[in-house]
């Protein structure tokens, strides 16, 4: 089974009328599944987190692209969030049998559609980037929408990977590949958080320590336990148990024990077959071996050999 | 999601076609997705795996003891593997969101069809059985086919829950209720089978040990590993992550490091989700956490949905 993740983020976080529209858009495109939808008024911005196949799912982020850029003018838009479009940034994420190189094919797909067929600016970021500068969000978001508008047309380094050098009321957009991200903290039964902290600075790519994890350390709203609060950017590189044993053993040895740990939103199978492959020594098991990935195969197979799939890509709104 | 596992043991291991068309009974039958297909020539036995919700399951159940009642003359079978008929036993598994007493119930109502529609007797057992002596096969299966056929009609203690006392050339068959069963394996870093023998005699129940697990120390091909053999017959009882502890610590009282494990068939998702929140700490994980389990939840609900499932129950053949 084949199986991509897109989570879309939009400039609208208030019309309900909006963000239903495109939200339906996603949802009633054939092989594609809306497993989560989260708006924030203060933002002014919404989340949609969809999977499917790989070309189901550019054709989902095309249509609700189109419907974005019919019903969001940026010119009228303001919210807290850095944004440069209707649709501000589309992520393709690997679950199942697919590779990071086949995602950034497929950000370069839905690119160059976003530009030919709705005349928006597309930036490929992160694994898609083409160069290194436009590999973080931030340096693609630089100036916003409002300065984009104008160094867009002045200044040849802001010229997009597709589509126009013109930026109208839809702006332009971030379209990229990156890996799962998994959100976990770690409480400590300790009330020192200065603990968390050292713990935290040991453990973060960022001052040598794991590959692929950010980490924060904090107090709590619990006086008794303190949390280091961590982004798995890449579990293949660091799985979630090396983080895990990382952390336990560091507070180990200043004697302190793991209170529990919590994960912040969604984990795909896999992190939970290399879990438990690790914990219980289990050598070659994986997700054949589960009957609910084995299920879940069979119902996408059957899926996709349906005939009603053909011509699939006409209906594009 | 209602999610049943059925796994029906037909005496035909070796004409093709017959088990084909079993097969087919199964796999043709709305909602259900067949998982796998094991048959053995010498046992002349084969077992089919399927998945579905529970009205689906039961139906296929049906569907299938149909066909083998068709293609199955017990009076020219013969096998190394005991049997009372040409679908000799059909157990419902629980494995998502369906309780044991709901499977309980699943295996009254097939019961009660194969009696009454294809006029075959039968033995509810296990979980479903109704007396002590009906709740281990090899009780119900006293005698075999040739046994039953004459102490059905004369001995009342073998008079069947459902059907008539009388055994046709389709047999009888046990229809039951039990938890998912993991077969496990460890192997231990030493040639001492002695130490894997004692180990499997402290941890399974029969002996003492750990509720729900069977447990056997052997040889292995490999003159430096021996292994302990292990089934779990309910993790909801006895957890595997327990269950490898047990073993581990116990062989490390002995000095004996834990080489490898393996799991034999298939594992549902529930003991991953299990295991790694016992390793990781995580509290309140759950499938609901789980991206594909969510995909799962979703494609089902909608597979429940459809028009066409509708008058279902009349297609049976």
């Amino acid at each position: 089974m084949q199986l991509v993740e897109c989570v879309p983020n939009f400039s609208e976080g208030r019309r309900p009328a909006v963000m239903d529209a495109i939200h339906a858009a996603a949802a009633t495109t054939p092989g594609v599944t809306v497993l989560d939808r989260h708006a924030d008024a203060a933002h002014n911005r919404m989340v949609l987190t969809f999977v499917g196949d790989p070309s189901s799912v550019v054709e989902a982020a095309f249509r609700c692209a189109a419907r974005a850029a019919d019903l969001i003018d940026m010119t009228e838009h303001w919210g807290e969030h850095p944004r440069i479009g209707a649709t501000d940034v589309i992520p393709f994420v690997p679950l199942n049998g697919v590779s990071m190189p086949e995602c950034v094919t497929l950000a370069e797909t839905l690119g160059a559609r976003l530009g030919s067929e709705l005349g928006i600016p597309v930036y490929l970021y992160y694994e898609a980037a083409r160069t290194p500068d436009r590999r973080r969000l931030p340096d693609v978001r630089r100036g916003e929408f409002e300065g984009l508008r104008a160094s867009i047309v002045t200044d040849p380094t802001r010229s997009p990977d597709f589509g126009p050098s013109r930026v109208g009321s839809a702006g332009a957009t971030a379209v990229g590949a990156r890996p799962f991200l998994l959100a976990y903290n770690i409480t400590l039964e300790t009330s020192d958080v200065t603990l968390a902290r050292s713990i935290a600075r040991a453990i973060r790519e960022s001052s040598g320590g794991l590959p692929a994890v950010q980490a924060l350390g904090m107090a709590t709203p619990d006086p008794n336990v303190v949390q280091v609060s961590m982004n798995v950017l890449d579990t293949s590189v660091t799985p979630l148990h090396v983080v895990f044993e990382a952390v336990r053993g560091l507070a180990a040895a200043a004697g302190v024990a793991v209170a529990a740990s919590e994960l912040v939103g969604l984990m795909p199978m896999d992190v939970l077959t290399a879990t438990t492959a690790h914990f219980a020594r289990l050598g070659d098991f994986g997700r054949a071996q589960v009957v609910e990935a084995r299920l879940l195969d069979s119902l996408t197979a059957e899926y996709t050999a349906r005939p009603d799939r053909t011509g699939r890509g006409q209906e594009a709104q």
